[in-house]
């Protein structure tokens, strides 16, 4: 017997009446009962995007909807203002270059959030930047970028903003039309609660202006085409029926809870997460700007970070997640988003506490946990 | 109480087993517990696909595929033959001059299979053609082509041979290697007996050359990227899980079968369908090229073909599908793929002559169920 624990910033866990409606005998994407789902799904995905804008549904993994931003706002030739701080900024430029868009770099160091005021500079110094790129969670450092401050420069300018929030959106606020985010794309598997397969993307009308005069070659992800679906209710293509479904009992349990509730809920478990880093005697990787969905937490001198995730998953049950490219093997990332609980951040800390112990690093065995446990007290 | 039967070409039934493998809690897809199941199901997509080619798993509706084998053969400028004879066949052209590919069009009349004959012809005529973009089962005309002969004449030349299979794979016939079929793209929805969300492709080592040298912009859609995720035994972007644990799931109640097996039930099921037709003195669309996937029949004079689909859904529990495009309105059909039994067969005949006798169509109570019986005794 072994209960399984999953702590990564996506996938996350699934609420088990989302997972059940999953299993339910499936029903034809182009039928008034499917229609129904779709138009129900739509409107949550607006509350939750916080957004009177359309948010597309795309059969595809947020990086997808990342390319469907790229493309459907951008042409061969045009330039773009990327901000790089981590693996998922560096995906914006990759992609940026694989359609002949030239990247402007903001190369922030991985760990730290972007100066805002860095991307007001450089707006101003190259009028030729169409759209700015950055990111809500960069998950692989574990940093919250300032995107309400980002917005009200890049909305003082002809530039459109674009956010990937496929990790963050559901889990960390982002208010896409008070704020004035011009497209923000979301992946499934964070904050919603869902397994991965579905993208989203909503567009504001300053972004759709772009949409329309792209030359970008597209088809699957071409927002024109979807925007023509959605007014009828539909998808372009065939619906990924099952994740839809799910995706619209996802939605109605965090209706029921209300973003401000949600928001608090993942705030206090970040802030357990990170004084429990500090009762343990180990130093966050983004000190001064940790997220709120995921902890990246260094791995201490002396042991070795890649066994500690290896051994805490498959001895115990735990899978947190560790360090990617640049960070393999020196920090460790223990996610608070989505259909996670305070029991939940309680397990993988006492494992966390179990493996460092087994491991022979030195710290008072239940100062993490106990230091979780006064947070969750406030 | 409403029982619902499905017999729709995609969406099709799942097998009970799939739909709760969906069910069980979420895995994360960079462990060597799912990078297990993807081997798996890895290994069962190239039975599936007759072929020892690599087989490409996107999390994308069967169009994502469609296009994935367009950009990653051809560059902007190039020329490609196109076999159009219904909704999938036009796909492919669409597709192609979205990225500024010159399509030359073999117009087939719908509800006829191409003459490879002019295929032939085509290829010789116009040196340019790098490759050539047909259809398996159309399902929109309910016409399966003949790729055994088409593959054959364009193994001889320069070009590809790509085909969509994603109505047909693992409900018709189609061996990739055998025949010489460089592309084959197919989709989870239908013969796989899955939810809509996974598209695949196959790629030939002729058709890699072409991959490694296409200039079409591409991220998502990139088969060098998912070659180098593959060799490594994973996706290059965040996989579907749960589709891919249902699609190994699928795949070995398939190899259980045999695909012997399952063609024969398939081709039993579709004979009594054509044979019920007959027998209700029904006119086959497609009478010379019947697919053994899904049978089209017109609509008889004097009944309103959209209100027939929607009594026998709304009223009787039995979903089966009208026209699409110039064909709304003007057939119906009636899917044999995937997880559907003789006993689903009867129902949607018995359900079908119910609703036809209700709207003043004249004919032999039972003789099409009948019809079906017989073949289904042989």
């Amino acid at each position: 017997m072994k209960k399984e624990y999953l702590l990564t910033p996506g996938p996350t866990p699934l609420p088990p009446q989302v997972s059940l409606a999953m299993a339910q005998p499936i029903i034809h994407h182009r039928t008034p009962q499917f229609q129904e789902i779709l138009k129900e799904a739509s409107l949550g995905l607006k509350w939750v995007f916080q957004t009177a804008n359309d948010v597309f549904i795309i059969s595809s993994s947020g990086t997808g909807a990342m390319e469907a931003a790229v493309m459907n706002l951008l042409s061969y030739g045009d330039t773009a203002l990327v901000v790089q701080g981590g693996k998922f900024g560096e995906r914006w430029t990759e992609i940026a270059k694989a359609y002949g868009i030239t990247p402007e770099i903001i190369d922030v160091e991985w760990g730290k959030s972007v100066a805002p005021e860095e991307i007001r500079k450089r707006l101003k110094a190259n009028p030729q930047i169409k759209a700015v790129f950055t990111t809500l969670c960069e998950t692989s450092t574990g940093v919250d970028n300032d995107i309400a401050s980002i917005a009200k420069i890049v909305k003082e300018t002809s530039a459109v903003l674009a956010v990937d929030a496929i990790s963050g959106l559901g889990a960390v606020d982002i208010k896409t039309d008070a704020w004035g985010v011009d497209v923000v794309v979301a992946g499934s598997q964070k904050g919603l609660m869902l397994p991965p397969g579905l993208g989203f993307i909503s567009v504001s009308p300053k972004a759709w202006k772009l949409v329309e005069a792209s030359k970008s070659p597209r088809y699957y992800l071409d927002l024109r085409k979807a925007k023509k679906a959605l007014d009828k209710n539909d998808t372009p293509f065939t619906s990924s029926i099952t994740l839809i479904i799910a995706l619209n009992e996802a939605l109605k349990i965090m209706q029921k809870d209300g973003l401000e509730y949600i928001f608090k809920r993942h705030k206090a478990m970040a802030e357990a997460t990170r004084a429990a880093m500090k009762a343990l005697g180990l130093e966050l990787f983004a000190p001064t700007a940790a997220s709120d969905g995921v902890t990246a937490a260094n791995v201490p001198a002396g042991i070795d970070g890649e066994k500690l995730v290896k051994t805490m998953r498959d001895t115990y049950g735990v899978t947190i997640a560790g360090g990617q490219d640049e960070l393999k093997g020196k920090v460790f990332r223990i996610a608070h988003m989505g259909f996670i609980a305070e029991s939940d951040i309680i397990t993988g800390l006492a494992c966390l506490e179990k493996v460092l112990t087994q491991m022979g690093y030195k710290f008072n065995l239940g100062a993490g946990v106990k230091a979780a446990e006064e947070v969750f007290l406030k």
